[in-house]
């Protein structure tokens, strides 16, 4: 894993994204991002629901720090990305970006998003599976 | 019960419920339909998250029939009300409504709602407890 | 316009979009099948961004009736199903289904959704305009 | 102003605020939070329908930082706290909290926000007007 590689996953903004304001609620940016973090993982192989049950872990997240750069409006299409920074014992720091699509050097916001391998019964921190860090160190 | 009682909760519009047509958006006329019905339980002194545990069951809505009659807007202060419609040995047919704090005679959408209990688990139709039964006929 | 065409939309079950009781909230069928509605005009030329501005109209749903079957989980594959019932002269009757895409014969949900075409500021129902009926027939 | 009151406001965990993890999903406190700075404007006399029609602007969020310190489940009473910590120009610096009504030494999230004060049509970052600077350092 070098740190350049760059997953993105498109996103098409709907009336249920948007507020009166015209444009994207604030915290739907969030919902884009962790789906891209969902299909990003699935590409590596990894389904939550799967991991959920077996072998019983979430990833929560843990912190997140986010700047909002310029609006996104109904009918955009944008692009999510996600990127490692980090892979720790437990926790994983990743870069996301929303772009939109067609003025990807404008992203509509950007920011840092911490996630915890947690066991999926009392969310208490648990060390990232080995068959997972391998595959993240494969991406 | 005689069917006249009427539960009411009151609800205030936020960003979070508009979309870029100002209004607030179809679907969250159901998020207020459902924090009634769950504070219409409580209020009969039934918690979901312990009916999910213990018995196990969780009342799942089977079928809505809305009728949305004209939009309500950001800041509006609404209330929505729950009257028992029917009670049979699985489910239960309420008649709810949302209406503008200040122009109850002008609801903003009214509609029918099924609710069947099921089991948590695997969500299969099961009786309704006893002691719900009662509490409802109380109501 | 024989009534026999049918538009499908393909969506995924993220965690935004379940609930406690482990599956789909029910609120969010209806963001999923407004995601169909849009993309199957979308496809007919119509941007609802684009008609909100000119010739400043939305459509509003005025009418729905919902019944769930089955609950989808995390993760599901699911397709949404859009169907025209009807064209009248200022509102769509439309049937929409929620199917899992590995077993069709089996919905979540399904139901009717009556839109009708409003003006974009006062929300009074409008003549659908000629050109969008236009398309609606050759659909 | 001295930094040291701090406005909050109750929020009840719905099932439409959890996923199916079982605990209120990460972007469902941004809505939270935002709920609690809209009545915490409207204590202040500030209408946020109001000023996006006179004078036209809308607070925008431009930056959030926010630590997930333990999960909310359902049904859970929860208490969300706003306190100003800058006042500048054009934009406002808020510290944030989401805490359990029954255990407030221990946050479910604690965060900072930065709320720019924008014209409502373009979304570029105007001065605040002077009538809310006076009411927030009255604050």
């Amino acid at each position: 894993m070098d740190g350049v590689r760059e997953f993105s996953w498109p996103v098409r903004v709907y009336y249920e994204d948007t507020d009166a304001g015209g444009v994207v609620y604030y915290a739907n940016y969030l919902r884009y991002m962790e789906r891209a973090r969902t299909e990003w993982l699935r590409r590596l192989g990894l389904d939550q629901s799967t991991l959920a049950r077996d072998p019983g872990i979430l990833f929560a997240v843990h912190r997140i720090e986010i700047d909002y750069l310029r609006p996104a409006r109904l009918d955009a299409r944008l692009r999510v990305t996600v990127r490692i920074e980090e892979v720790r014992r437990t926790a994983l720091g990743l870069a996301q970006s929303v772009l939109p699509e067609d003025e990807p050097q404008a992203p509509c916001c950007r920011g840092r998003v911490r996630v915890v391998c947690v066991d999926a019964e009392r969310f208490r921190p648990v060390p990232l599976p080995a068959f997972i860090t391998r595959r993240l160190h494969e991406d």
